[in-house]
């Protein structure tokens, strides 16, 4: 009988000094409870999601002086830890020091070195290079290591071998992505299970949260614990890590398989604890269900526990938002009152002419149903004056001294309201109290670029902008029934049109708002950046012309004709998208704040982008002429 | 004899049919010089930075549908050119379906395979993992390929043959990182030469400007003709392309290389042309300089080449630059002056209460100078209407219904006059005209985000933030004496101490301006942020005991005792700037405009960093400690 805890501890990301004192507190703790093996989350040491901090020298010694502080704490204690490793005499192919993502196993003060491996530890086989990971930028795999010494992954991969209580057992110990193996030409736990007789096999991960992913995650460990018939572990860090552009939750839920592929141990979510589970032994546990993962409540835990977590990081405790009587400004709203208390939160409602009495009315309701600090701001002073002074301005074109005027447009007016509210009050006011204010954004605005730059689409973070309309429609019901659980976003607020309010032309009252269809739209813009091949116009066009549209990408049926009644109106339609999408909202993207990942495809340094304006395919103008009778 | 065209086009990143109308006229006009050989860039269909757009399957057979146009063109003429390559049938890791970035040759309306190739076009070798690259991300190398088929390289890289006028040629082709294989354990040069006889090697590029680059590239290009005894032809596309965040030149600069390493022909900087030389013949070629590259010149020029691009491709023709009679909007608006004609530009100066009638009156001179389009929109109404709503406003707990009201702080003051000046003015302003506004930060300020977002650090590209301060005073001399060949910015303008004028406490007319220091903060951040292995406070307050600081940084000799009289101040300066730079300058630039790269490390997506806060290593505490005579 072997005891192991698997630590499931909050990482952060460049702080070894922390992680490593969370880590030698649960080294105690586990040693305390006579563990034989303590295993923790891969690169627990430095964090992962670092960027180019893995190219200062000075922060890889500190690494692995970090690490031989937990190699000294390996007294009667075998403890397997993932950290960065370094080979000062061999470089990487950019020409920097050689740096592995590296699986350590010590016990009694020494490292304990895999059979084959040149190294006395375990080197990352696969790289993951989809998304945000950028382990290729800066890490050396062990099949290019491999490679390097003329060898094969045979001749190199092996178990580490450990000596528990005169018991040699094999561990078949690998690095997260080298679970994940179905798309590459290697997969490590098939080699080393057809070349050694392995005890069992431990993943150490450091996998962020993704809406549904641990379904999956489910399927491919089960069946790798059972097809090889030894117990899997599974061990997972919580915390946040970000690339800058996107931020990412890691949700642990860490995981124990037996040789049957049932979950018999599980951490929670977002909890670090270190938990136990006696293996190879007589204890027999009783398979527990697959945590479900892909409802609402995960996405509130996901947002709850990131967007709480990132504002303890930037140390920010107080926030204020801008609210208009829509649904995004009231979802923040409940959401931020709910992970700093009310009373930490300032709710600003910031009137123009254009905004109705139903709107402010509905956003006093929404402040007093959640108890915030509130105000109201009005804004129509300092707009029309702006108007007045730019119309006024003289300007000299100083090699003639012709003097001429501007005319400010209604549109250039409407995103002058929207900057008003957020560079000039929401930016001054949270300065004021030392805060910072939201950024209300959900993910189809964010699509099309439906937002104004340092208006609406600043602020310090965007918490809701990998979320698609109708999933904010669903945290909204989630919120009042299963949060709050009475009314605290006033049903006139779901109830009402979505509706921007800067212009006559968007007035609530008469029905009239945003220019998006969400029942259409959201599942048009997440075919566009949630498909595992990105679907462009041409299968757009392609499936409209072959009626299949709505099946393929996932939308109520019968809204395509309802929405639009000749092909042309369809094409319009579809090309004012796909022109902002690859156009101006790239543009507003690239200055967009911080993005709370939840999808499998979120914006920032996960969906990765360039400015280079629309394109449409030759394959796409011939099937649209051919829609049209046009003659190309 | 060989008539070989080497074109360096001007390739459209995303827009192939762009890119091969161009590549059509160019075989054209090579057709009618009689050429054999017409050689174009690396990708020169697609682009080469296109972020996801790599996903998106019906890109991808445009892509290759348009090669099949080129592929059609080659009767008579022997066509070598970059375009994606798509192996339908196999996966990339990520389970996408398997891309390769490809060199073809196309000859008489048909592909030649090289001989050990298993498909008819040379597949990259190796791919940079650093910087802006991401071929790793998107394309199955064929190292991994060799791999894959449990061959090494010998067995699969191969020369292309094609019979010209009845001669055999062997042709060694290489894509662009394939020919800088230092660091790499394998040289596919080295490869080829060895295995055969070449007559010629060829390497097409997508390779972006940096500073200084071109010096190496003639070192390594050199010998590798001279090693091998036989002349290499590097063909690079011209243009900009970007990964949202970084935008990069590619400067062209194709050049031939005789067998003994000279230089026998070169494209211009930046210029599209169809260039032709004979080779393998009798033609003797007198032996050109290598071009210089290192000075300001070529920074002026890749600035000039590249804003006026970017301009073109988003399709504004108006620029408004907010000018303060600093150096930094100065040197701006020579430089937009400069490429769009004055009477495209407006300059705006923007005067609050603390604005001295120095810098009022350095900024009209400018604008007189440059004949620009010239107005004054002052800021000091609406700053002080603002301060007095917001001091004014209640703010009611609804919770309990107390009142209070928010202070607003000079620092916030300050803060507040930046974006009323770039969120009110500056963005209202550029809309009226259906133009854009700059930013104008320089690089030492974007280090530490001395800068304020939504306000001076907006606008809809940062053309000087690549740019050192001590860089901008040159490039303003650069401006007077080479492109206007007078003093248009005023020398008042180059004198004046640097200053946010931001409040009584940055008087310029007593001196007193911003805390940073540039003679020797410019190079403290620079080692930061650009040096090869990133330098950090341990590496800094290594050399500062070692009194080799000033040697290690590049700084002019003295400037550390002049400026920190004691080992505290030079620490609490040090941590300062590291505090800032790691810290809340990390969450600025995630909101900056996209950056014109012009070092070898620009930010955006170049430098990558994740906002994870500062840090100081074990050793950085423990020296600091010894150099305070403190104990741990």
């Amino acid at each position: 009988m072997v005891k192991i805890c698997f630590s499931q501890i909050d990482v952060e990301p460049s702080h070894p000094d922390l992680n490593v004192e969370r880590m030698l507190q649960a080294i105690d703790e586990a040693k305390q409870n006579n563990t034989d093996i303590i295993i923790f989350p891969e690169m627990c040491i430095p964090g992962y999601l670092l960027g180019d901090t893995w190219e200062q020298t000075a922060f890889l010694k500190d690494c692995l002086s970090y690490g031989e502080d937990i190699i000294a704490a390996s007294q009667d204690i075998c403890i397997i830890f993932g950290n960065i490793a370094v080979d000062w005499d061999k470089k990487n192919t950019d020409g920097r020091v050689r740096k592995y993502n590296a699986l350590y196993t010590a016990y009694n003060g020494k490292l304990i070195k895999p059979e084959k491996s040149p190294y006395p530890f375990v080197i990352k086989t696969l790289f993951p290079n989809y998304r945000e990971f950028d382990d290729s930028r800066y890490f050396f795999s062990l099949q290019s290591l491999a490679t390097e010494l003329k060898l094969n992954l045979n001749d190199i991969l092996s178990p580490v071998k450990v000596n528990i209580k005169g018991q040699e057992l094999n561990l078949g110990c690998i690095l997260c992505e080298d679970g994940w193996s179905d798309d590459y030409a290697f997969a490590p736990i098939d080699i080393l299970c057809q070349n050694y007789k392995l005890d069992m096999l431990i993943n150490i991960s450091a996998s962020p949260y993704t809406f549904g992913k641990n379904n999956k995650r489910h399927r491919v460990f089960a069946k790798q614990a059972k097809d090889n018939n030894i117990p899997l572990i599974y061990v997972n860090n919580i915390g946040i890590q970000n690339n800058g552009k996107t931020i990412y939750t890691f949700d642990g839920s860490s995981t124990v398989y037996d040789e049957n592929g049932n979950i018999i141990a599980t951490c929670p979510a977002y909890k670090a604890q270190n938990n136990y589970i006696n293996l190879l032994g007589n204890d027999e546990y009783t398979p527990l269900p697959i945590p479900q993962n892909d409802d609402i409540s995960n996405i509130y835990q996901a947002l709850h526990y990131g967007i709480k977590k990132f504002l303890k990081n930037i140390r920010m405790q107080k926030v204020i938002i801008g609210i208009s009587g829509g649904i995004d400004s009231a979802v923040a709203s409940a959401l931020y009152a709910d992970i700093l208390g009310a009373e930490n939160i300032t709710l600003i409602n910031m009137p123009s002419k254009f905004n109705s009495a139903t709107t402010k009315g509905l956003s006093s309701q929404l402040a007093h149903n959640l108890g915030c600090n509130y105000a109201i701001v009005p804004i129509q002073e300092v707009v029309d004056f702006t108007v007045n002074q730019f119309e006024n301005t003289d300007i000299t074109h100083l090699a003639t001294n012709d003097v001429h005027k501007v005319q400010v447009s209604s549109f250039v007016k409407e995103n002058i309201q929207a900057r008003d509210r957020s560079a000039r009050i929401l930016a001054g006011m949270a300065a004021s109290i030392s805060g910072g204010f939201t950024c209300n954004a959900n993910k189809a605005e964010t699509t099309v670029g439906y937002s104004t730059l340092y208006g609406d689409q600043s602020g310090f973070l965007a918490g809701l902008a990998d979320l698609w309309k109708y999933q904010v429609y669903e945290l909204a019901h989630y919120l009042n029934e299963h949060v709050y659980k009475r009314e605290v976003i006033p049903q006139g607020i779901i109830d009402i049109v979505p509706s921007a309010e800067l212009s006559s032309e968007q007035d609530v009252d008469a029905g009239k708002g945003d220019p998006i269809k969400y029942p259409y739209h959201d599942y048009l813009f997440r075919a566009f950046v949630e498909s595992w091949q990105k679907v462009t116009p041409e299968d757009i066009l392609l499936w409209y012309s072959e009626k299949t549209l709505e099946e393929h990408i996932g939308c109520k049926a019968g809204l395509v004709d309802k929405y639009f009644a000749t092909a042309k109106d369809f094409i319009c339609d579809l090309e004012r998208w796909w022109n902002l999408f690859t156009g101006m909202a790239v543009a507003k993207r690239i200055q967009a704040p911080p993005i709370l990942a939840i999808s499998r495809r979120a914006y920032g340094f996960d969906h990765r982008e360039s400015q280079n304006g629309p394109y449409y395919t030759k394959a796409y103008k011939q099937l649209k002429a051919k829609l049209l009778g046009d003659n190309l």
